[in-house]
């Protein structure tokens, strides 16, 4: 008898760096981590990012490959998922930047006086971003209990994610997410007051076809108003990727605010 | 001495209906309610269509001219600008579609049974069009008091025209609006449980531009769930229009739902 395998290592940047995931279990980062993580960028180094739900790291360490002066802090509250985060971390593969990221076990909900205990101080990151946890029908149907913690976002949980990000930001700090269409009123709602110049980039398989997620940014304490920029396509013809898309994918871009 | 002009006779569609408006007060009617009047589209006609805050009627009368089966209704609370779409209608180019045009002098924002009193019943209409006043800062500054009245719109009255529409509709029916994006947020809140299956377009002046306008469209009583579609890009090159453009701002198309 052979073992099954319970988990994969899975290279990113086309092997610039790598993460260890579990398998069939668990969220899975993709695309939507390397997107998110191109939303990173600073002209002021070094810069401290934090990764909001982590996971199992691949947007945080993405940053941290891409960004030379990144200093970045993944934020998970599953122990399983943090575990995971950390011995990707010890990869030989990763030892260009493992010393400039850490994995902090805390949960993001947590406020106050609570949430600065465990390490997320106020005022003291440039960036936060964030895959927040998916709230859609046919990801709840998933029996896999781990799944779907990371996929079911439930009501009002926008609101707490976003407000933690203000809470721990720098005035002027940046809040990155990727999210699918249908939350943009939450999203937009949540940042509320705490955010301004929020800029929307829609985010579609093919000319022609409905936005499957939204890039949006936004700064702390901006009063500027909302953009909807020109959307992504990411394939422009057949299944090749179009080469922008696949530059920010692949972490030799960063696609960089108005 | 010549008396200068006080109002313009505009041709719309190609010359196919024309409308009064005044010139140097009050809101000017152009592409946006040319582009708000194709989103409408049924097949079951003979069909009922409210244009609230109808203005001159330009929006309505675009709907009239280019389906045969339209009876619409322009609604209106300005006195001036109900008068100017009453003489529209009493132009000979508008001869064609006249008698399926009306004119209700009366405030969206009424409720309950002073509404229904006033000549909006309940459940009544197949389709409800809107191109409510634009909520922006370098309106506001207009000294033209009949052009501000028709830009300024203030916090909450998404929330009251969309009632509004909401209440006049029959289950099923189509409410279409354009609007500017950073109202996007508040156009979904607005919809709320009222609407479902909301379609979102962007448009856009040119390729990689930012969105200066959205097509919204929502269904009563829906329960699908948002989407964000194509946007559509006005100049694909130079400034000659792209075609399917042209073809909504000239009725020769409509813009259909998914």
């Amino acid at each position: 008898m052979t073992a099954a395998a319970t988990e994969t290592v899975d290279a990113f940047h086309r092997g610039k760096f790598h993460v260890v995931q579990p398998l069939g279990q668990g969220h899975r980062s993709g695309m939507d981590a390397m997107l998110l993580a191109s939303l990173v960028s600073s002209d002021r180094l070094p810069c401290r990012v934090a990764d909001l739900g982590a996971g199992a790291g691949a947007a945080g360490m993405a940053v941290a490959s891409r960004m030379d002066g990144a200093e970045v802090v993944l934020v998970e509250r599953s122990p399983i998922m943090a575990d995971y985060a950390r011995r990707s971390l010890k990869l030989i593969e990763n030892a260009r930047f493992a010393a400039r990221v850490s994995v902090l076990e805390v949960d993001v909900s947590l406020a106050g006086k609570v949430r600065v205990a465990a390490g997320l101080a106020d005022d003291s990151f440039d960036h936060v971003i964030m895959n927040p946890p998916f709230n859609d029908a046919s990801d709840r149907k998933t029996p896999d209990s781990l799944k779907a913690e990371a996929h079911a976002m439930s009501d009002g949980l926008f609101e707490v994610w976003v407000k933690t990000a203000g809470a721990i930001m720098k005035p002027g700090g940046q809040l990155s997410l990727i999210a699918r269409p249908e939350s943009i009123a939450e999203i937009i709602a949540a940042c509320g007051r705490r955010f301004g110049g929020i800029e929307i980039t829609a985010l579609h398989p093919r000319v022609g076809e409905n936005a499957v997620r939204i890039l949006v940014t936004a700064i702390k304490q901006s009063r500027k108003r909302l953009v909807l920029r020109a959307p992504l396509v990411m394939h422009e013809e057949g299944h090749r990727f179009a080469d922008h898309v696949d530059d920010l994918n692949n972490g030799r871009a960063a696609y960089r605010r108005r």
